[in-house]
């Protein structure tokens, strides 16, 4: 758990700043890969979600649409907020990540304020193993496949994979794309809408499980945040529904550590390659 | 079926023009409501989407997501399609509808072109009695509850309801929010990328099946085409995860006549007060 007085890897990692003149700037930070010097989709989202909250009246990111444009640099960025309506309840931007290459991704942000509401109807919780019985996937990085690198990413989101969406892993995909794993900070860091959107494209890609090792790029990305999460691990669950014509969808639902729904994502990316 | 030389109602309601000097303009039409006056968030997404693939090297719209501004009125409006990044398989593009009132929806769109690949991988569909069993929305209309007024959606799309999810109609919700429907355009119009969009926000909302009757307006909306679909009825399914502080999702399966899933939809909605 970070002290008091320093930020933790995420909050580093994801601070936006007002620069002279009024603009936003950040520092992307290299650690937050999923391999080959690829930035993780979600980790720019969680950036862009800062940056939307900030020129928000509203506390919480409540729905971001991304679409990547392509893959940007570790280093410095810059975000434009364009607002658009606002109302009492909500109110929408248009949010640009880019770095010296140009715009990287555009999302369209919808901002509101949470509260402590009950739900009055939610999809219960998969029955997975304890965090203790799941398979952790920054211990066993020296599994990786010759020539696979490790992420960053799964070094500071500790992931800890339902066995039974883990096969591929010993060289026995189950064929079904579908991943489900326990997920928190590895420094200790608290879940909070801004995590979520981490949490919604951090998992490896579905097709992991169908024995494709390919990077899978995000074309497309929304990301609804559902309520505040309770401290403590959430479970992420990632499945997709169609494989064709070098597509893939990733559907993901994420619930806290009271199994309560506290977020949801859909991308659509490219299909890797079959080996 | 519309003869040869006439259009479709779906495709008169969604006609892109060119105007003097190059801008893009359209006349929304006021029969395809939900009621009220207010025009279908999927009719208005089958618009922008004609105007995506107008602006595009590509044929057909992949992946949409819209952010819902405000209700536009029927009549005049116009398009801004301001291309993004394209390559050699997509294009990317934001799409601003508006009416004289200003802007009422922004599109993050991606085009692209579909061939006819076979699936990799393929959710099933799941199983649901034949169309001539099901329950009629257009025919069944004299039976909406009073003071509820009979969208002109549901004369334009033919909508047959699985009687397993149909049972608010009849004063017995499910407290299930789950909808399935065998769904077509009622003049015979086949389906295509541009009529799924339609069709992926088409369903009543699923809050009925809880026995919420209200209107829950669109927040946001995802819609991915993942196949071009065979003629003939579509399958359309609608679920909800969570209902909570004032909000609620839906989330839209599509299968063609073949069992094939070839679209896909999210979105965020305020939940209808409870009467």
């Amino acid at each position: 758990m970070p002290q008091d007085d320093e930020l933790s890897a995420f909050d580093a990692a994801t601070t936006v700043q007002r620069a002279e003149g009024g603009g936003l700037v950040t520092e992307l930070d290299p650690g937050w890969d999923v391999g080959g010097g690829i930035l993780n989709g979600g980790y720019l989202l969680s950036v862009v979600g800062r940056a939307a909250v900030l020129e928000s009246p509203h506390a919480h990111p409540v729905a971001l649409s991304a679409s990547y444009l392509r893959a940007p640099a570790a280093g410095p960025a810059t975000l434009t907020v364009v607002p658009g309506t606002a109302g009492r309840t909500l109110a929408h931007s248009l949010v640009t990540l880019a770095d010296a290459g140009g715009p990287a991704l555009t999302v369209q942000a919808t901002t509101a304020t949470f509260g402590d509401d009950a739900s009055a109807y939610s999809q219960p919780m998969p029955d997975v193993p304890p965090v203790e019985e799941c398979f952790s996937l920054a211990e066993h990085r020296h599994l990786a496949p010759p020539g696979m690198q490790v992420p960053g990413l799964s070094l500071r989101v500790d992931t800890r994979l339902d066995l039974a969406t883990a096969g591929w892993a010993f060289g026995e995909p189950s064929g079904e794309p579908v991943l489900r794993a326990w997920m928190r900070f590895s420094d200790g860091r608290e879940p909070d809408p801004l995590a979520l959107l981490t949490f919604a494209d951090a998992l490896p890609p579905t097709s992991f499980a169908t024995g494709d090792f390919g990077w899978a790029p995000t074309v497309a990305l929304q990301v609804f945040v559902r309520a505040l999460p309770a401290p403590g691990w959430c479970l992420v669950e990632a499945r997709s529904s169609e494989i064709a014509g070098g597509w893939v969808d990733e559907d993901y639902r994420i619930w806290d550590s009271t199994g309560r729904l506290v977020a949801q994502s859909r991308q659509l990316a490219r299909a890797p390659r079959r080996n």
